[in-house]
């Protein structure tokens, strides 16, 4: 410590005399004391880990990172991922100082409202910054999503001598990434992918928030990631700049597995009462312990102030800009010599469907109007993949284990695992958590339209990384199959019943739920044209009858909720069904008579996002009396047939039995509908 | 194979002949015949894994599993878990067989309405099913929670010479469940934990649903669980009865290691055409190759028949009730020297409360009440551990690496990670989902009344084992801190909006959001009461107000919603609320005027289960005007405030900023709540 203070007396910076040379301590510094300050200008974060990784940090930035500050967007940067996203003032500071657009006001307003410097980094908020962290384990598991992205992308385009996709995926993780489940199913993944390209930085601290993790945390996690298939580096010290160049230089080389690079760290390195402890983790250091901590590593400079020096030798504008220069050339040659190969690239980095998308999912979805299949929306759900697929190389699949049951192959799928250049199919195994995780990877690397999927009971187990999705306007698309006690005979444990709604309370989440094959096209196209958030699709496991549907009612069905069957005159009653209950509405209706109408509910999000007078004319305020009819939670549906409607749902659990005597058995039927609307006269 | 066959000729199971002692391979056929004639029956199930486990299943079951089939909750049983729970039919065949009160009538009607033959295991429908499985992971968590708490109880009870508690515990499981995330979190603990009477099985048959795993699995497994510290051993032939007792040997003389057996198996054993493939996962066999399995097994009973001699042998309700009857003398002597102890050991066991616990309770909440401190609602939740865990030996706490921010430590806590007899506190890391399925184990057990924490927005990592708690009725407690927008700068990734929603929607869960300090103690209460369900306890981070109450208010604090403050006359208009948003609500109702009532509504879920009488004198129907304020989802509240009324709430994510200025940004407001109110004259 201190040699800044060693070689640089007070007044150095100033600009009269030479300016030293900062030590790459003296860089690192400059991190570690945005962290502090900022952290205690907050009176709320985390200095603990930025402290601790700064050095690290400091040398990838400085000697490795292949990036542009001045474009934090250019496709082929390499992608730094925060998995222990608490620790985002550490980031916050590499951006500000290696040139982003992050000026240090930004920094000094860490965690106020509007500023772009939130407790935890955010994508969609700050430029440089890859995906949302926060939520342990989710980073790392995006980054195997961003790993497989580049990996896909250069087997496709590359060509001998022009590598116009060549960058790698860097990320951090501490203890708490490593506990959790998800760092299991994604470092599993990895491996058997051989992600070569992937280097992850293990921030061995010994601590995590209870204190010394000896109680809690004994796995020898070097042991454990060489089973998964990963070369492991141990030992390093990441407060020594050589050793960590020395394990980056050979994790470089690693041409067939991801790397763990495993840095024994002091968690608050530099405070003299708080390194070494879970104190320094998640609060302010305090004045006392933040001047304490300026002695000891002989940073003399004020709150926010960087010398110049320092300053200079982070600034990385200049290097990044000639980075991508170079990488333009390579660009323009392989545009030269593979003009289609280039305007397809580039129509994907730019997240652009292709022109003619719309006419053939027009075309696809009238066509399905008059032919009128009869199966299950699983099935119709294959159909529309295999439809939409070969128009949309972006898309890339994969299913958690559940392939055959999700109906998520397709007749060109490939798989992933292998070098094919058009792979495009994900045998995830059974890990929803992180299929869901590096679906969002694969998203915002960009060059990819992702879908997952797995029973809807199961959506449970990826909750999470379907909520980040959301939250960060990742355009995956999630698909859910089994979708109710539908099912059948697998019983109560596989019987989604709160799971529709619980979705479609996230924000931002498009959760459909079609009612037959059309609808499934319209609500898979749906997915595909929604650029700037996920969609969960929920599909039946038994089959469902085709509906008839004039042109204007199959436009419509995009709106999220439409007029299905209309009543003769103002509706005396209004059932508002989805998915398998819409059969079953359009029975009770006839069994009513002519005063019924029936509404078709495929997508509640998107229906309440139309305008007040289409939501009038399909719920007009003036018909109180409605029915609505779900194989679901009743109480959701309050939203729409207040307390004065009636609901038909199942507020149990499921039981294990075939689909048709669960049905009638709790109480789902087309009598139940009719008593309820007649109940209401 | 076909050993029964070679020995025994048609007709050797007639009476008039002496039975041929049956082979292994013949009592492990039982197993698989009715496994397959059950699936073929319903046609519907998983065949496979049930033919690839018979072998190792005889062989534990016969002669290493120390149970009573004519006692299923003797308390000293091992306890033998099917993580793979969707082989629902190898466990029923060993219930069966072995002679639990599960006749073959039950097994013929598989899958079946209102059999006790689920689709997979039900804890609650099935004698001598210890927890429900089937969502892939879950049952290996909760075996690591039975074998805690067998350890826990054993160094809390047993004396020298008088182990009244010694048992094991068994676990089965697939690639799925070592796929899982939750396996890894578990695992992890189980080792640091050194629960050397868990023994697991691994079902290494290289298949998976979507086929040979090599493209999805590629870990080295045994590798793996060495890291975490386990006693591994590798390369057991699953179908050979010998290997098998060696390996169980072995196990058991592990002494401070938990024991991984890796078996060799195939999938489908015995079916000519469907061996060793993914086709006899999860479908009935067909009626031919049901045959030609017979043939090729040489197994030449007809459908459920199961050769007198076979039976004879399985049947083990004699030796168990001599192993029961064994320990009741242990018992015996144990309750003669240590009174005060088996008084204890039985309460818990029984799953009663401490007689004084209600008067405990009432005292300590009346004191509140009167005291009326104004703390953080977490804070209130630790001062009630507090306050009644001196009373309750069986409560054991822990919370996922956020012990000081849950504030679910208390002055009594001491670790399980070592031997204290009075260990209750458990240091889970950060692991959500094994924690909660842990805690599932742990209540199942018996002995214990388990509570685990984490921020209410990482409920969604260990979700789908909150569900498991309530779809079993066990009696866990899920406390969640850091309830809403309200935890500040911490950001969108931590600020839950959407979660107390979803967690509602789960069937038979309770979930309570109390106000003050006053209404946190009462749900801690009513959670603690509540013997066959969990309880989700959900806690702010920021300071709240306290509500006074007379002793009639504080009575109906536990009915989940009551009058907090009632208007003059009827009321013109109801605000409802919970938790942090009470206080604003109250301050609304002051400003509106005397037609305002107030209710406060700390548990929506205990609240509905009131009679009609008692809502209607809550929420009179007269009364439409009604304003629900919750920093979350509005539309959840549409169920109380129906379409007249007005929802102050959120349906956005939060963002990074101190509270006090995000209340205001998103509109949750006493203006707002009175504007509301005003708005619907």
């Amino acid at each position: 410590m201190g040699q800044w203070a060693a070689r640089s007396p007070p007044g150095a910076a100033d600009s009269q005399r030479p300016m030293p040379t900062p030590s790459r301590r003296d860089l690192a510094n400059a991190i570690r004391f945005l962290a502090i300050d900022a952290v205690q200008a907050a009176n709320s974060g985390h200095p603990g880990m930025p402290m601790g990784m700064a050095d690290i940090a400091e040398v990838l930035w400085n000697d490795y990172l292949s990036h542009n500050p001045g474009n934090p967007k250019w496709f082929n940067r390499d992608r730094f991922i925060l998995s222990n996203g608490h620790g985002s003032m550490l980031q916050y500071a590499l951006l500000h100082l290696s040139g982003y657009d992050l000026p240090i006001e930004e920094l000094k307003n860490f965690r106020q409202l509007g500023s772009k410097t939130a407790g935890h980094p955010e994508n969609h908020m700050t430029p440089g910054v890859e995906t949302t962290t926060g939520p342990l384990g989710q980073g790392f598991a995006n980054a195997v999503g961003f790993a497989l992205a580049e990996k896909l992308l250069a087997q496709r385009f590359n060509r001998p001598e022009l590598a116009v996709v060549d960058h790698r995926t860097w990320v951090f993780m501490g203890d708490g990434c490593l506990m959790e489940g998800i760092s299991h199913e994604a470092a599993s993944l990895a491996g058997t992918w051989g992600l070569h390209k992937l280097v992850a930085f293990w921030d061995d601290n010994n601590i995590s928030i209870d204190g010394q993790v000896q109680g809690w945390f004994t796995d020898d996690t070097p042991a454990r990631f060489e089973a998964y298939g990963w070369q492991v580096i141990r030992g390093v010290n990441g407060h020594d700049p050589d050793e960590i160049r020395t394990a980056i230089d050979t994790a470089m080389k690693s041409s067939d597995r991801p790397v763990l690079i495993c840095c024994r760290t002091t968690i608050g390195f530099g405070s003299p009462a708080k390194a070494g402890k879970e104190s320094s983790h998640g609060a302010p250091l305090g004045k006392d312990e933040v001047a304490a901590t300026r002695a000891a590593l002989g940073w003399e400079h004020g709150p926010f102030e960087v010398p110049e020096a320092v300053a200079e030798a982070w600034n990385a504008r200049s290097a990044g800009h000639n980075r991508e220069t170079r990488w333009g050339h390579v660009y323009e040659a392989y545009a030269g010599q593979y003009p289609a190969e280039a305007a397809e690239l580039d129509r994907r980095i730019r997240g652009e469907l292709p022109a003619d998308f719309a006419g053939i999912a027009d075309a696809y979805i009238a066509k399905l109007q008059a032919e009128g299949p009869v199966v299950a929306s699983r099935k119709a759900s294959q159909m529309a993949i295999e439809a939409f697929a070969p128009h949309l190389p972006e898309l890339i699949g994969g299913s958690a284990d559940l392939a055959h049951s999700n109906l998520t192959l397709w007749k060109g799928s490939k798989s992933v695992a292998g070098s094919d250049p058009d792979a495009n199919y994900v045998y995830y195994g059974v890990r929803e958590f992180a299929m869901t995780a590096i679906s969002n990877g694969l998203a915002l690397h960009g060059g990819f339209l992702p879908y997952d999927a797995t029973f809807l009971v199961f959506s449970d187990y990826a909750r999470n990384a379907v909520r980040m999705s959301a939250l960060m306007g990742a355009q995956a698309i999630h698909v859910y199959t089994h979708d109710s006690i539908g099912l059948g005979e697998d019983g109560p444990t596989h019987q989604p019943v709160e799971h529709l709604a619980s979705l479609r309370y996230i924000p931002d989440n498009d959760v459909w739920r079609p009612c037959d094959a059309v609808e499934s096209a319209v609500s898979w196209r749906a997915a595909i044209e929604r650029r700037d958030g996920p969609s969960c699709l929920v599909f039946s496991r038994q089959n469902l009858p085709h509906q008839a549907r004039s042109e204007a009612q199959v436009a419509d069905i995009r709106r999220g909720g439409y007029v299905l069957k209309d009543s003769v005159g103002a509706p005396e009653v209004i059932f508002i069904a989805t998915g398998s209950e819409v059969g079953l509405a359009m029975q009770a209706a006839e069994r009513f008579g002519d005063g019924a109408r029936v509404v078709s509910m495929p997508s509640t999000d998107v229906f309440d996002r139309q305008d007040a007078a289409y939501r009038e004319s399909v719920l007009p305020k003036a018909c109180r009396k409605r029915v609505a009819i779900e194989a679901g939670v009743r109480d959701f549906w309050r939203k729409y047939v207040g307390l004065d409607g009636a609901v038909i749902g199942i507020d149990s659990y499921g039981a294990s039995a075939p689909a048709e005597k669960l049905y009638p058995h709790f109480g789902i039927t087309v009598e139940a509908a009719v008593a309820a609307a007649r109940g209401h006269d």
